[in-house]
């Protein structure tokens, strides 16, 4: 089959790769219905992340099982299934805490971009769908894959609730969800930090009900005044750019302790637990009471995944989806 | 009257103050039942904090309202009253929110040992019981007001749930209520690090099923090899020594962000929002669901106040309460 290969810093090809198959009793290989360029991605793309050899890309995925392996019980071939980025066991104390993305024997999935896929722990990772769903909600089921899941996670793990007024950090696709996942757990005031003309208005469209265009301690200056010096009850922080990340790396992130401790401020964060949100989000998706697909404003044949790379990397799109 | 006045380090005078009467319509008068020397009250007490003149002291008190301001409708002379250490209004949406302690009118209480207090905002920082308690009960009720709420807040800012492993870092009076705190909401495993035994023995009356008498990577070390190598849900971080606090001052907290972010930490602290779980916290004291007065095991006339100080200064007692 063929499907994207990242072989260096702007260099994804749609290249001739060997066919996934199971290799363990715990794996199901899927048909890929439609898959993605992820902001994380970008990293290594961008040159963030090293890459010592040509590898296969992408990790946001929806399909139908084609094969499992024998110690597969909970889904078989003909269903459609949606699973996470970091496949899970979904039994181990940190699965059962809710936390499936540090499962004791997470795996990440790997070379999604492609017509088909090798997951493992097929078992605690996929979650099928009662039917085979109509092409249209396919985007929205795809989005749970990771981009959604990951600003509901943002939301849930900044303890949004019913009236709360929420301030989002980043207009991606993550910042775009996380509005929606505010709307959804009943915000009352969601501002976006956003100064993208076609962002602010899918952020609108979400939910948003202000848009700050400053950035900044003058950003930081415009929410105090919009809530009348009290600030927002949550933040979502929805950069996550490997620069940023980098910046943090090396110094530690600096937090002047007393500072903090009278801010009363909650910090919470780390890869989504995808797969713990996948029975929700799926229910909302499929009865559209969300509609996350949104943010793909970018439709491309999968053998042209390089151009979704370069659109999303010179921000002519929020995010790519790619059809095999 | 007579109270304790602070006058520089490990010099605490009980000594002539002018009597505390009505100053705002908000406020209340109140006469003390009892009264008690916090860890915090040792900061000063060991020169941690400068004294810049002679300063009553206290801030944890309970007792019977003597007198209100004319625009006081809650609370009545006669009742039986607890407080939080900051005086808040209870209706500015930070006290909303459940952060009475981020009340965007808060004032310190100051100058509780004494055999009377000024108690500002009393209409939103005073909670009556039913009635006036036994006198068996003032002990438990007299740590709503601070430190029972400070373990409180711990264990619930730490997420502790039913069924949770918890691990309890400190085994001062807060870290103690932190045990049966996470107790008292339903953690199955609580490690308590002790290595005093009076404090290992309160430690298991109230809740502990673990003792871990290692520090720092060694105690990391033992909690794990206890979880088998899962680790702690919830980590209540109860130590808040000046010198810690002074520590992580002027080179801010260091935290790995990459780390912080792939370990699913959730940070959460400040000064309690006591306020907030008196109705509960009363209510299960006084249905003898809680025994938090335990943690005083030196019981003083409020004259030998100047004991209390050393004693908990030279840690011979964990805590000592004051009768006026």
């Amino acid at each position: 089959m063929r499907g994207a290969v990242i072989h260096g810093p702007r260099d994804v090809r749609f290249e001739e790769r060997a066919d996934p198959k199971i290799e363990k009793p715990t794996d199901a290989v899927i048909r890929i219905s439609a898959t993605c360029v992820c902001g994380s991605d970008l990293w290594p793309y961008r040159g963030a992340n090293p890459i010592d050899q040509p590898t296969p890309i992408g990790h946001e995925y929806c399909g139908i099982v084609e094969e499992v392996g024998s110690a597969v019980r909970s889904v078989k071939p003909g269903q459609f299934v949606i699973g996470s980025f970091f496949a899970s066991d979904n039994t181990c104390p940190h699965c059962r805490a809710g936390y499936q993305t540090s499962c004791l024997h997470r795996e990440l999935v790997v070379g999604a971009q492609a017509p088909r896929l090798r997951v493992p722990l097929a078992d605690g990772t996929l979650v099928a769908t009662r039917e085979v769903p109509p092409d249209e909600l396919v985007p929205s089921l795809l989005t749970l894959s990771d981009v959604m899941g990951t600003g509901w996670f943002a939301a849930r793990a900044a303890n949004v609730r019913p009236g709360a007024t929420v301030a989002v950090v980043g207009d991606g696709a993550v910042g775009l969800l996380g509005v929606l996942s505010a709307k959804q757990l009943g915000a009352e005031r969601i501002i976006a930090m956003s100064r993208h003309s076609p962002r602010q208005k899918l952020a609108s469209e979400f939910g948003a009900t202000d848009i700050v265009t400053e950035r900044g301690d003058e950003g930081v200056a415009r929410v105090k005044e919009l809530t009348k010096g009290v600030g927002a009850d949550a933040v979502l922080e929805c950069v996550g750019t490997q620069e940023a990340m980098q910046q943090a790396i090396p110094h530690g992130v600096q937090l002047e302790g007393q500072g903090l401790f009278f801010a009363h401020v909650r910090l919470h964060g780390g890869p989504a637990p995808v797969r713990s949100y996948l029975p929700e989000l799926i229910d909302l998706a499929w009865n559209r009471k969300i509609d996350p697909g949104k943010v793909f404003d970018l439709v491309l044949p999968l053998s042209q995944v390089a151009e979704g790379y370069r659109a999303m990397d010179e921000r002519r799109a929020i995010k790519a989806l790619l059809r095999p």
